[in-house]
């Protein structure tokens, strides 16, 4: 038997869900399932959710409802369940309102939708960005780059990128080390004129190694000697030159993409 | 003057920064200025964000603080801040402490970190096969998606394809809809076996050859009237064929990954 953990928005749920994870995380020992409402945005719907927690409370699965609705009509009608309810907004958002002494606007759902234009088009350009420049590119694309990222092939530098350009609207390029790099030594030319920009990309060879292995089994780019020899001339070359850089071999893409936005708030190239 | 929102957290801070935007969209007016403190795990980090608050609070711009740690030597310390702290998570987790009957495993930041390893490995394979896959792929890649977007030649199948891989680990592929499938009429052939997997992403004509004018401008690709007589034909396609749909004319990726999610839900491909 499995807790059912009611995820209620009157928008995607992904904040809602967010939070919701954060907390359960903390109690690995329970067994929980996720029963996902997005768009419980009248009071049909949360009526709607409020019999199935019915349901499941009648057979001994009293439910969690974790919401971050902010209509009073919702709210009040998912109270009604027998279920444990996570008000996620209302009571800060009432904090807020006293300390603005201002009342909210009580549209729905802003931060998430398309009313952020402005922010929605800059990390959907971004990606365009990081697609069209993704591996390699010439002297204008780095220029138009927020950040460079360098490394040798699968240290990372693309969900990175991806990732940077979806959450952040950063503009991230690619810069792959490679043989030649590392036989000429010093900073390859292409980014010569770009060296606030980069950020380095490291790895442990042994990580390197299996993830090469899983792409092309038995090859020379995969063994554990070339793994090795371009792992060492990277970490040489970044501290050579004091390129700031990141260990990712047991770094989520979250926790890369939070050193490249600490180097670009440090270097004032991003507010906050 | 605006006013400073410090994002506290022991880890990235994105579920914190999530919280705080969500609340304070419903406060348009407000000038604010965003001050994200990730990795905030001891007492001297949190103690060096008080003195940034003291300092910003005797020139007159009193701080918000939104936290999302649960160590609580670094929320004592935040408290004592002169600002309006948010505790985002301890009070919630009390709660669920007496729901479950079972003291939390105090470990920081288990949501976003590797300890979830299967979690974040099956996002990063998914995001190999969205960029493997992406614009048209084989039989086989077909029968290995969780869901393929159908749509003309940016309709959004891309940013959506993306987003799904890396938030939530679900392999999208694509198919372009083209010229030939239009004159061909009924389902593209690569499609047929596939027909359970399908969503189709459509736009509004006028938004469509905005988007592609960007591209290349003046071109019959980006013509009103060949964008009309592309997303006539699609929409034709979906009606005809009972294909599930979203318009993303207006739709955040967020919004359109919702529907693609509520999709595989529905038919069971997806828990909860």
């Amino acid at each position: 038997m499995s807790r059912p953990v009611f995820i209620v928005s009157d928008h995607t749920g992904l904040t809602a869900e967010n939070i919701a994870r954060a907390l359960l995380t903390h109690f690995p020992a329970q067994p929980l399932r996720y029963l996902r409402r997005p768009f419980t945005t009248d009071m049909a719907a949360a009526q709607s959710v409020v019999r199935e927690a019915e349901t499941l409370a009648a057979r001994g699965e009293r439910p969690l409802i974790f919401t971050t609705t902010i209509h009073p009509d919702v709210l009040n009608t998912l109270r009604t369940a027998p279920a444990q309810v996570f008000d996620l907004l209302t009571e800060n958002l009432r904090i807020l309102e006293q300390e603005f002494a201002e009342a909210p606007r009580l549209e729905a759902g802003g931060h998430h939708d398309m009313q952020d234009n402005e922010a929605y088009l800059s990390r959907m350009e971004a990606l365009d960005f990081a697609l069209a420049t993704d591996d390699g590119v010439g002297d204008r694309q780095y220029g138009l780059s927020d950040v460079i990222l360098v490394g040798v092939s699968r240290a990372g530098k693309t969900p990175t990128s991806l990732f940077l350009a979806l959450q952040h609207g950063i503009r991230a390029s690619n810069y792959p080390l490679a043989e030649d790099d590392f036989e000429r030594d010093g900073l390859p030319a292409p980014l010569q004129a770009h060296r606030d920009k980069l950020f380095g990309l490291t790895i442990d060879p042994r990580r390197l190694h299996a993830i090469r292995t899983q792409r092309k089994p038995g090859s020379k780019y995969a063994s554990i000697e070339q793994c090795e020899y371009e792992v060492r001339r990277t970490n040489t070359l970044f501290a050579r030159l004091g390129i700031p850089s990141k260990d990712t071999t047991s770094a989520s893409v979250e926790e890369i993409a939070a050193g490249v936005l600490a180097l670009l708030r440090q270097s004032g190239r991003l507010e906050g």
